[in-house]
């Protein structure tokens, strides 16, 4: 039996289950939660943001810990081993699409907390697949926000073949910009933060941007026309699409990773005179947080995180309501 | 002096001018208009469906001819040489963009019918670097509309690495789209047509469609769902955005050369999901243009063409606002 935290209705507080999984399958692992990252996506489930949730609902999809089971067909992985895993759990393997490499655009990839439970609890169960390995030199107590806040901006890097000598955008200084401006700025790119949040500019700054643009300031985004190679948006609410549109240089792309409800609305025009795209993604393959876990070791990039017990996981999903965390708050593990 | 056939005012009738061209630049050539090409956007212009139009106006940017002047600097041309002109006559040359390969997106460039007089003439003048000599082998008397029609649905695929085992479709087969699957079918791809005029299936089949869908159809639509790696747009009417992109393959884009005026509705989540694109760009560079003409002569690709005389350019226009040409007038110089 594994103890967890649930959730039983919509915008429910939370309660400890005990949940049985089952007898353990030949490509999954069985993970000792250390630790769990609190998302966005989190309280969009248990709030039904997105329709309908299967309740009772164990969120959870930042997760640290380590291997204390493994099913009889995995050899890659050890009992001990230190992995973390993401938003997603499982997927076939075996389409052109997992073939390929791109695993987490499987037709038929899986949630972790999604018709299964999550990792609010002292456990979790995934394919063995999506558990990747801690690399040496990182800090594994704040490392959980990498694996969907940190993979979800840096995959997009990686699959739109950002330069160094690319003049990068970010809009919004959150759980993921914050990641997302210290990768960049690792990356060589010169990096701007777009924030509402003018009390932000400076800790933009310290992860990493050289410029700072007041989001809400009109004129200030007609001044950036023409400026940018990849802009990055990472929230969730309409923009002011044809203005960041313009903002790009010749070619360039505007990425959202934000899943805002209304659609964009984009003119033809601002797509075709300077060739430029419109784009979105969701998290990224194992193979890429592989690389993203080795290149934080490598250059120190860590989430900022504000640490709290496990059961207070109530208070948690408050806090991220009200919109406070700075930038993520990490459950840790307190089941006895 | 320069003889011409000019509008005076939107919509209105041609007749003939006679322009003083002054001094040849040294960076031009002068062009003896043998027979150029009537395309929508010369339409566009005439009634200023884009704004604006600078009256008296010659239009006509899809040129072939043979040279009859040089500007002093230009070296690299001669006198007598076969070339052809697109809807760019001239460009700085010496910005970023330009000296990046890039000669169609910068932002000086100027149109060869706009503020300056076009191709319904017996001479042109252009920039020296905008008039890409005609390789032999091509048929030079249907030439003129590779230089617009062609180079606008040639360059996205060469600019988004549109690959030989890619799926593709053309939406709206035109002017554009007919020889859009001219190029992917000798491209190597997996061709699909999206017509909604079932009686040009045959020929689409000629131009080397290997499947047709009716766009009309949203069942039909949605039988395509995750088929494409790459989906042209020739129209400018609004589309049914949302399954275009629900019949993108992982990773798939959506481009657009069609400049509709409605702004483009994109689900986030269209985009998100797949980690689909969705592009427009406008005519493409001079070495782009000269690798296209290239292409075309090694593959026998040819655009159809109705001929009539450039005294008959009111007819010719009548015949475009009726939609009726299959699939590109030609008119020939008949100055005498």
């Amino acid at each position: 039996m594994i103890r967890a935290w649930a959730a039983q209705e919509k915008a429910g507080a939370f309660s400890e289950i005990s949940y049985d999984p089952g007898e353990i399958r030949a490509d999954e692992v069985e993970i000792a939660v250390e630790a769990c990252g609190l998302c966005h996506s989190d309280l969009s489930l248990l709030d039904e943001e997105w329709g309908e949730t299967p309740f009772p609902l164990v969120p959870g999809h930042e997760v640290v810990g380590t291997i204390r089971a493994l099913g009889k067909g995995v050899r890659h992985l050890e009992v001990g081993q230190r992995v973390g895993v993401g938003w997603l759990a499982r997927s076939c393997l075996t389409c052109n699409t997992c073939m390929s490499g791109d695993h987490n655009l499987c037709a038929s990839a899986q949630g972790i907390a999604v018709g299964r439970f999550g990792g609010f609890g002292e456990a979790v169960r995934v394919q063995a697949a999506w558990a990747v390995p801690l690399p040496d030199g990182l800090d594994a107590r704040a490392a959980g926000p990498l694996f969907c806040g940190g993979i979800t901006v840096f995959a997009p890097i990686v699959a739109f073949n950002v330069k160094p000598t690319d003049r990068v955008g970010v809009i919004g200084i959150g759980g993921l910009g914050h990641l997302a401006l210290q990768f960049l700025n690792a990356w060589g790119c010169e990096v701007t933060a777009f924030t509402s949040t003018g009390a932000k500019a400076d800790e933009a700054r310290k992860f990493g941007a050289h410029r700072i643009v007041d989001s809400r300031s009109k004129e200030a985004l007609k001044a950036e026309a023409g400026r940018y190679d990849f802009i990055l948006s990472t929230v969730a609410v309409p923009l002011d699409w044809k203005r960041y549109m313009a903002a790009l240089a010749p070619k360039g792309r505007l990425h959202t990773v934000g899943a805002v409800s209304e659609p964009l609305e984009i003119p033809a025009f601002s797509l075709i005179g300077g060739q430029k795209s419109v784009s979105g993604s969701p998290v990224g393959s194992p193979a890429v947080m592989a690389q993203m876990l080795e290149f934080c070791a490598r250059h120190q990039i860590n989430p900022q995180v504000e640490y709290m017990p496990m059961s207070q996981i109530d208070e948690a999903f408050q806090r991220l309501r009200d919109g406070k965390p700075r930038y993520r708050i990490v459950l840790e593990n307190d089941f006895t």
